[in-house]
This record gives C-alpha cells, sequence and structure tokens, in this order.
C-alpha cells in the first residue's frame, strides 16, 4: 500500500488529508473509511473513522496497526462503493491533479540521517572510514521544521555557493519503542519512502571542523517523498535508485548496499532513546548518489528528480 | 517574571498547567487569568483564558505577548483577589512540593546546542579552536524528546562508562521568524533556563570521529529547569553559573564570556531556516564548565546541581 499527504483547498481553507495511491487518484483514507463504516451500520462512522484513521500524517502512524488495516479497508471501499462521497459529503477520491501533494509525513516527530554506504563515505572523506563507521550506524539529526513535498522549490541559501543533491531512501517509524532488538525492528518501521538531503557544500565542509556535524550545510530543506510505501510491500535491499538532473542520470545505486541495515539502526537509536512515530530515518547517501562524489554541483534552475522503483519520483527544482 | 510547567495529579488523571513562580508557590495562569476576567465581567473567561494563556508551554509561548500580559495580569489577580479558585473551581495557587515540577518546555520544537566559550572549546579539543569557531556560532541539534526536569532522575545508557555533566543557559524562542538581524533577535528570544547536557564522553569521542557530531553520547538526556526567566529579567551577560557535584564546586562560570552571543546566534541559525516558538537553543558550556575539562567524571548516585543566579537552581541524579 501507497500512502500520501496531501492538501485540498476548500472554500473553507486548506485542508490536509492522508490517501491511498490508487493509479492516479486519492482515495481519502478518513472519509472513504467512514464510508465503509456507515455501510456496515456503524452509528457514528465520521467520529470512529477520525479516531482510527484521523486526516494527518503522524496521528495516523500513531494509531498503527488499526490505521493501517483502515487505509486497507478505506482503498476496498472506494474502490467498490457505487457512492462518490462518504456519510458527511466529502469526497471518496481525488485526482492528484486536483490537490496539493505534500512530502508523506509533513512535519516529523524527529529527523536523523545515516551514512552507512561505504562507497559515499570513501569518495565523499576522500579516505577509508574511521573504525567507528563499522562498529554502528553514525548519523547526524536534521531540521525537522524544514521539510518539503515533491514538486516544491528548494530555496538556495544566501550563504552558500556550492548546492548538492543526496540519493537516499529513508525508513518512517510507526511505533513506539525503547530498547528495540534488531530482530524485532520489522514491527517499527511503517514503511520507507525517498529523501533528497540537499546539501550546502561550502559551509557543510566549513562548520564540520569545529566537529559538531552538519546543520547550516543541511538544515534549509529536507525534500521528501512522493509517497510513503509500507514496509510489507518494499524491500530495500533490491530497491533500484536514480538521481537525474535535468533528465541527464548523474547517479545510480540500490539500499542492498547499505553496510548498516535498517534494522540496526532502529537497534542502534533505541538504546536509551524512545522512538516514536513520525521519527524519520534517512539511509544517508548512496554510493555515487551525490554531486559531491561526481565533481559537479547544482546550478539554479536545475530540476532534481529522484526515483526509486516501487515508490516513485521525488522532483524538486533549486532556485 | 519567572514561567513553569508543573503537573497536578488529579482524580481525573494528570493535567499539565503553566505557571507564573511566587516564592515557593505557582499561580495556574489559565486558572487565574480566567479569573480576572471574570472579575472584569468577561462572558466566557474560561474559554477566553484557555486561548491566550493555553496550560502548555509551547502553545503558551505561540501567543507570544498576549500569553505574557495573560500571565503578568494571573499574577496580578492571584496577589490580590480573595478568593483561592477561579471560575471553574480550579485552585489559582499551588504549593510547589503538591506538584511536580517538569522542564520548563517539557517537549521543545527542537534543540540546538551551541559552542561559544572559548575556554571549553580549548580545554574539551585540547587545541586552538578552528577557524570557523571564530567566523560562526557551530552547533549541533539534539534530541528534543529526551527532556527531563529538575529532580527527575537520569538513566545511565548501558553502552557508556564516562558520564558528564555540562554547565549551560538556553535561550526559549517566543516567537516565528526567519532571516532575523541580530539587532532584532531580543524581540524573538521569550527568556532563558539553565540545561544540563548530559553527556556519555566515550561513545560521543569515538562517534564523532566520523564527523557527523555527538549523538549517542548526547540523546539520553537534556535536563532543562527550574523555571523559564523572561527575557526582561535576566541579563545573561552578567548572571553567575555554578555547578555543584553532591554539593562540592565543580565549576564556576558566566555567559558574559560567550564569544558569539544569543542575538548573533539567533541571526545565524535563522538564515533559510525558521525559527518556532518552543524551539531551545543552547550556549553551549560554559569554559571549565564539565567533568571533561577537569579530569573528573560522574559517578552513579551523584546528584548534579547547577545553580544560576535569577534563575534557580536544576537538580538531577545521574543512576
Amino acid at each position: 500500500m501507497k500512502l500520501a499527504s496531501f492538501a485540498v483547498e476548500t472554500p473553507v481553507g486548506t485542508k490536509r488529508r492522508v490517501g491511498v495511491v490508487d493509479d492516479d487518484e486519492l482515495v481519502d483514507v478518513t472519509t472513504a473509511y467512514a464510508g465503509a463504516l456507515d455501510a456496515e451500520g456503524e452509528a457514528d462512522p465520521e467520529t470512529i473513522a477520525q479516531a482510527h484513521a484521523p486526516p494527518r500524517m503522524v496521528e495516523f502512524l500513531q494509531r498503527g496497526d488499526r490505521a493501517m488495516a483502515a487505509a486497507e479497508r478505506a482503498h476496498e471501499y472506494a474502490s467498490e462503493a457505487d457512492a462518490e462521497t462518504g456519510p458527511s459529503g466529502g469526497q471518496l477520491r481525488f485526482e492528484e491533479a486536483e490537490v496539493n501533494l505534500l512530502a508523506p509525513v509533513p512535519r516529523p516527530n524527529s529527523l536523523r540521517d545515516f551514512m552507512v554506504f561505504e562507497e559515499h563515505v570513501k569518495n565523499a572523506m576522500g579516505e577509508d572510514p574511521p573504525d567507528v563507521w563499522y562498529e554502528m550506524p553514525v548519523y547526524y539529526k536534521s531540521n525537522a521544521d524544514s521539510v518539503v513535498g515533491t514538486g516544491e522549490t528548494i530555496q538556495w541559501p544566501a550563504y552558500s555557493d556550492l548546492m548538492d543533491y543526496e540519493l537516499e531512501i529513508a525508513a518512517v517509524v510507526g511505533k513506539r519503542g525503547t530498547e528495540i532488538p534488531a530482530e524485532q525492528a520489522d514491527e517499527y518501521i511503517a514503511g520507507y519512502t525517498i529523501f533528497n538531503d540537499f546539501s550546502a557544500r561550502d559551509i557543510q565542509g566549513q562548520e564540520m571542523e569545529a566537529r559538531l556535524g552538519p546543520a547550516k550545510g543541511k538544515d534549509f530543506a529536507n525534500a521528501f517523498g512522493p509517497y510513503l510505501i509500507t514496509a510489507d510491500a518494499f524491500d530495500p535491499e533490491s530497491a533500484q535508485m536514480r538521481a537525474e538532473v535535468d533528465g541527464e542520470t548523474w547517479s545510480e545505486g540500490t539500499p542492498g548496499e547499505m553496510y548498516h541495515s535498517f534494522a540496526d539502526i532502529v537497534a542502534h537509536v533505541s538504546q536509551s532513546e524512545t522512538l516514536h512515530p513520525g521519527d524519520i530515518l534517512g539511509s544517508g547517501t548512496v554510493g555515487e548518489g551525490c554531486g559531491l562524489e561526481l565533481g559537479q554541483f547544482l546550478e539554479s534552475g536545475n530540476t532534481v528528480s529522484l526515483h526509486v522503483d516501487g515508490i516513485g519520483t521525488l522532483e524538486n527544482t533549486v532556485e
């Protein structure tokens, strides 16, 4: 199942919704689930649908298996029903073209980005990774308030002259947990999405000399999308990834090359820390997955398209 | 004015409140402001009080000057009124001993920690700071979900043998803004609190070799408190700070030694990023403000008390 967050312009203001992707259409999960409940004779279908499958992604993820089951039932109902609207008059389906697709998790609870592709580390650091890199999945924390979705323009920071993309996938946490064993990590990952960790390489290199990691070099924009594919429908080991700049392929790779798996990442982070629904865990850049490794950078007006088989295409223009 | 977040046990569950500190008592801001409005003939005092001065700190900060004015009026009303309860029967005042004092911002919107004390950098790095340190305030982002208040026990992570405290103050953002000039930064700082950035030095040193900054070394616990002192009532330049371990003074210092001011920090961070109410900006450790600089570390059972004149004492035991 592919899930999306989207915004609908209405006469009473912009409304955020969660959808199940069905070809070029989005099934409105809350409305269609209310429709299904209504058809089953539920006394107050809208209230139950809002409780089980709320129209904001972090709250939706907090409902866990109950929300996922509601989304599946909503999808099924919207495929079979003769009705075009739910019990309170909301549309069951939207054309993608008539709504504003958002990042799947428009405001994550937190955002950690790892660095688990050996080739990328060697290329980016210009030397072999330090011992610690092999011992644990290392990461930095980024700015959860700087998230953008597909189609959104990235504003080039005035303090940078060297703009880069990074080809990554990201796991979205769907269950609260602490001290999670790697063998149980699967239960805590709701699904995956594509991540473009836009990077201002000049200031990033400069500030990392002070040893506290990247900050202004990363925190101005984190692009995610277009969809959140549920973990049961996606195999990170075999997915093919590709980055194009203005239609030209710059990078290709697969998350199968991850030295530390997402399961190891979940186990590592959750030691003495609690993972929450809506936390995002980025894989870090796949080998040769950014311009820094290729010796070429973005120019103003470039459109970067990150494609991952099974998820879709995340597209952003830098300006 | 000193503000606090606190929790009250009630027969219908634990309730979070925002208080104005008045000696050993906490004036319940929402209730006392409703009382003041009621006395002025307001038609629906509870609803207006909830809207202007909500009982959760991040929402309270989002209301800006309106919330601060409500808190002042609440304090005044509680000092003058004959009543002991507000219009809906809530207590106007609580003894500190009868409530559970929380971190002033129990779940910050985000948490950035800077490193602006030259002596600390020299002592901690064992060498002069790199050029970039003088050019901009450098920082890492910490875990906003790991915040604890005064009196809370710090759980020693199983992966660490070397536990340290850090004596810091932190500014709390009270207004949303982007590209904020340093000379206007004051408008964006609601106030200050004490910050103990507990640090697991062994894993911190190890993971920082991978250049992404600290993570597991910092993210297990961030202690703040006991109060948020409003910016008009506190001068970071002259405040005296002290760290005691089991009653013995280990560190002394003043934020006046900051090489980059909080105004410079606000200006730097807000370039191409938006600051939000409830964001926390830590100063970083004052010179000789941690055990690492003194060659001595915490032991299980130690109580660390950070005292800042004008704010109070933040006390946590490690276990």
